[in-house]
């Protein structure tokens, strides 16, 4: 009875869900102009009674009254209810309101002061959103049990504790740090004999698009729940049943659209082969934020910029933009590796080094360790240890650079190099079982690589914490050699 | 107090409707083939929330609370929505559930057996819609104090009623059925001087929707809070602030797309230009099904298919599509008139008989005078009567035309009707006023016109009845006169 309580209380959620995500991507892609201050007062609105609903006191009954009598896959769905309505409701309402006022206005300071690069005109509120976001951590950490940052981290990738994985970060850092010199050597070694061969020329939007719908569709996009469009900033949204990706065009760069065509594939194949008889319950979404990423940078990183891909790849392109261009003149282009202040411009080399940097502040900052105020000098000093790059006179790439902090997001940053490891961790679990499936992609043949996927990550939903899914689906906890070793091998050096 | 949780209530009421329409107008542009199921789920659960909100008990002590110390437009604002909760709430719930069970089953069952053209196999489905719809006018009537007829008709356009309507299209009837002959004979003579020259040639979908375009903006549409799109069937949608209109485009007859975005392009103005201030209360919101239809008709048929209009449209259409036609090859087109079967291919001077022919039976079958059963015989009588046209061996072009009566929409037709007399009447009003509006037309002047209709239309939001707005706009009752001097005006004969 409390369980058929539960049940009808999904589908509502999930309307209210289904509604806020379609707007969502409504209002990146086809929103009139003049039509976001009645969309921001409708999503709040909406959100309001999402929230309301899904925190109603009676779900407590109804979780607490189950238990006994359910079969297995119930007893899941209503343990990842629980941790859900937990999660939800350890904060009380008159802090929630007292951040999302802090977080607003810092949000929108952010904005308008990064592009002036004015630190010092910004610290008083990052100071004012950090104080809150202690306050937070120790809220989520009492309610949950849990230390503090584990308690944050604990919102996006269920299990993931700080303990686990610093060991695992320590070890790819020293790699890295030695790694990186040794890979920008070879590749200008490589260079050297064989020159950058620009893939100039200019292509058409619809052919660039028809590329990347060909592209989707070859790597197990189903356009019947599904569709590409354009926006300001790719993205993966819409629902389940109606996936909504995103890139944008230049017409001098297809290489750009359509990795970004590859990495939101990626999002949208997890999301469209989630259990669908639970899809109104937490227990049918997708795990969290780092298996998010590991499935987009598994399409995008592990597939996308594969060699043995772009065999098959390269007469598609071909047949769309008409350019015959070999493997010597695509590979430099996908596996560019270079220093640069800005995460999200980063290569796959330099991009752990960016999430290290964040992982540790943010730890110290949780803390009390570290001071908003001295964040400027501790960034830079780690930049230069790590990247041998310079940020003291540049705040705005530095401290200032992502919306996060700003909006009082930590715990978040991990999520994407524990899912660039995953990634890599899941291939090299899938070519033991399948040792062809470079074969397979040469061919274009995504099938058995998709089965496995399909197996061990999709329809697992959320039955499992991050790491628990980690474990089942490779064998074994998260282990950095698999992604040290991909990179090796890709990078040289 | 109470007026401030009905603005509160007003709020949240205007985001589920925001979502519905959006999701609405996304469903048929932008939706996955395959999201239709979770949408249509969707959907149903925030209608169902919208509708448990809009008549939940506390709202009526809430408006019974008021009345003193309001603002005569607070007093406006309180009455409207008194109104709108009458309405909605003078059913019980368990005859709506009974009602919307008999509704789906029989507008399922139409669309296949329409189809099959099978009436025998569809009779009884309809009979028992009817006997529901017999029970709504009564259930509607006594909540109401309105005759069963009226009390339908009030949902739609909110002060119609039967006995100031009939004698009106009486009326028109007796014109139309002298005159259609005429103007017939009248339009063989002018084609015998002039053939009718095909506005042939192929018209490149992209080239089209710039044109139309470019006639939206120029008639007046809000581009920065609208869009246009493509779908099977053309309509209006979306929120005031962002309003969706779409048309469908053949490349060999541009002037089918075209006349439809002007259809949607009216209905749009009217929503675009809506009291902002009262977006979130009934007030503010567009008066009904009627006065709509005479702000699209208005656009479409006593602007568009103006000669002095084309006289300015003819250049616009030359530099889109490269033709350079003559008033004389257009005008053929725009204003050919032909007998038959089908109500939504009519032209404006068969159209009103198609709307009285049903206005009339759905009297019958209301009441009762006329069963289901007999309907076949009843419809084709008056088809042959009216249009000299018959429909006895073809049931599916007969009384299973339309899906309004198979979906227990009784009291819609005569809308479009008076739409029509209403944008007739509104423009000999204007032109009283503005005797230079052809003039205005054939420089591609829309101000003055969009300023007169904006005053005293658009702006006044649901603050009158439909017969109190027309008789406040144009100074006068619902007149025939204008519409059937109109049509003599323009069709001869």
């Amino acid at each position: 009875m409390s369980f058929q309580k539960l049940d009808q209380l999904g589908h509502k959620l999930e309307a209210l869900e289904h509604a806020l995500a379609i707007l969502g991507a409504d209002e990146a892609t086809h929103m009139a102009v003049g039509g976001g201050e009645k969309r921001a007062e409708a999503m709040s609105s909406l959100a309001g009674m999402l929230h309301a609903q899904a925190t109603a006191p009676e779900i407590g009954d109804w979780i607490a009254a189950e238990a006994e009598q359910l079969g297995e896959e119930q007893q899941a769905a209503v343990r990842e209810l629980r941790r859900q309505y937990t999660n939800l409701t350890c904060l009380p309402v008159e802090f929630v309101e007292r951040q999302t006022v802090a977080r607003m206005r810092s949000e929108q300071l952010w904005r308008s002061l990064r592009a002036r690069n004015d630190w010092a005109g910004f610290l008083p509120a990052l100071e004012g959103v950090m104080a809150l976001v202690r306050e937070e951590a120790a809220l989520r950490a009492d309610a949950l049990g849990l230390a503090p940052y584990d308690a944050l981290m604990e919102q996006y990738d269920p299990g993931n504790r700080a303990a686990d994985i610093t060991p695992v970060f320590a070890e790819l850092k020293a790699f890295l740090k030695d790694f990186l010199p040794r890979a920008l050597a070879a590749q200008e070694t490589r260079l050297a004999r064989h020159p950058l061969k620009p893939l100039s020329g200019s292509y058409a939007v619809d052919r660039q698009r028809e590329l990347g719908l060909a592209m989707m569709a070859a790597v197990g996009f189903d356009l019947t729940h599904g569709s590409l469009s354009v926006s300001h900033h790719p993205f993966c949204g819409g629902v389940p049943t109606d996936v909504r990706i995103t890139t944008r065009y230049k017409t001098s760069d297809f290489l750009s659209a359509l990795m970004g065509v590859l990495h939101e594939t990626g999002h949208a194949l997890y999301e469209q082969n989630l259990p669908k008889a639970w899809s109104h319950w937490p227990l049918g979404k997708a795990r969290g934020m780092a298996v998010h990423e590991s499935q987009s940078l598994f399409v995008e990183k592990q597939i996308g910029r594969n060699p043995a891909f772009w065999r098959w790849a390269l007469p598609v392109v071909e047949r769309h933009l008409g350019e015959a261009w070999s493997l010597d003149d695509i590979l430099p282009h996908v596996h560019h590796v270079e220093r640069g202040l800005i995460r999200v411009d980063a290569d796959e080399v330099t991009y752990p080094l960016h999430v290290i940097l964040r992982y540790e502040l943010e730890q110290e900052l949780v803390s009390g360790r570290l001071e908003v105020a001295d964040l400027p000098e501790a960034w830079d000093a780690r930049m230069r240890d790590y990247l041998d790059l310079s940020t003291i006179d540049n705040p705005a790439d530095g401290p200032m650079q992502d919306v996060h902090w700003p909006s009082a997001a930590f715990g978040y940053f991990p999520s994407y190099t524990l899912g660039a490891m995953m990634a890599a961790q899941q291939w090299a679990a899938l070519t033991r079982e399948h040792p062809s499936a470079d074969d397979d992609l040469a061919k274009g043949d995504f099938s058995s690589i998709n089965g496995w996927r399909r197996d061990r990550i999709w329809s697992q939903g959320s039955r499992w914490s991050t790491p628990e899914l980690l474990e089942r689906a490779t064998g074994e906890k998260l282990n950095a050699s698999y992604f040290t070793e991909h990179l090796r091998k890709r990078y040289g050096g």
